[in-house]
């Protein structure tokens, strides 16, 4: 099974997040867990390979089971890992293979072309505490078909979804 | 890729643990992850499972890449997902096809037999704010080789290992 950490960095009001050419949607830098990795270990690896720039006071944000589902059958499942960093050390590229680096405010997340339940975790991870866990169901296109959401922080949790 | 889930209660200064029949170890109340869950769900369907209680104020503290290595050879890797709650609703079961569930002071984490990293993780998650990660490489039968182990809240972060 796939595992993937992603990591949005929020630094004076505005995060990091790369432009991806296929659609120009957004997403906060990320990739596959390797064998062995913890997902805190993975999350900085894959930030600093496709930024170049070291993040600071790294958290878990998010834990969630994406589920692709086509003509009402999974044909996939997989496991995100979001976390949040509050502080940078270096320059990141503007631009690599995987795509461009662009700094937008926060609030922007609400707008910027991404897939829905990215927009959903993103803004968790910039603005509330605790952990969200949730589980997404995608078409094989990231057309989201339903979210099912949790959260928890260390003396408060919510339900909803 | 196998994914446990597994939730450690703490109430009035004492853990809700189940001794497992063949080693006499401890563990914390979990089991598999099904399809389609969050991690947050499984939690707490295998907790009510296993004891017929409710947990409440559910929280992860843990996240955890688990190695089974034999001849230096990685035989299996599966993914560890520890909570925590705070309160109990209703009475647990004292006894299950699966084990015995018995309450102790949360100090016998230090010296009650169990699995070395689910001693490591057990104590993180009864004592420690934030989430703890890492990775434990156990032989088949479960000897602790190596863990490496990452930690962070919300604010600060710690790394040794």
């Amino acid at each position: 099974m796939q595992r993937i950490a992603n990591l949005l960095l929020i630094e004076n009001g505005k995060v990091l997040l790369m432009k991806k050419p296929r659609r120009g949607w957004y997403v906060a830098p990320g990739g596959k867990m390797e064998s062995g990795e913890s997902v805190y270990e993975a999350a900085i690896r894959e930030f600093r390979e496709e930024t170049d720039a070291e993040p600071l006071d790294v958290h878990l944000k998010g834990v969630y089971t994406m589920m692709i589902q086509e003509g009402g059958e999974t044909v996939d499942e997989w496991m995100l890992f979001t976390f949040r960093a509050k502080r940078l050390h270096g320059t990141p590229f503007e631009e690599t293979r995987e795509g461009v680096l662009e700094w937008h405010p926060v609030e922007s997340l609400h707008t910027l072309p991404m897939a829905e339940g990215d927009r959903t975790n993103l803004l968790f991870a910039a603005s509330q505490e605790g952990v969200q866990y949730g589980t997404f169901y995608y078409t094989p296109e990231f057309e989201l078909l339903k979210e099912n959401i949790q959260s928890s922080s260390e003396e408060v949790n919510r339900r909803h979804g």
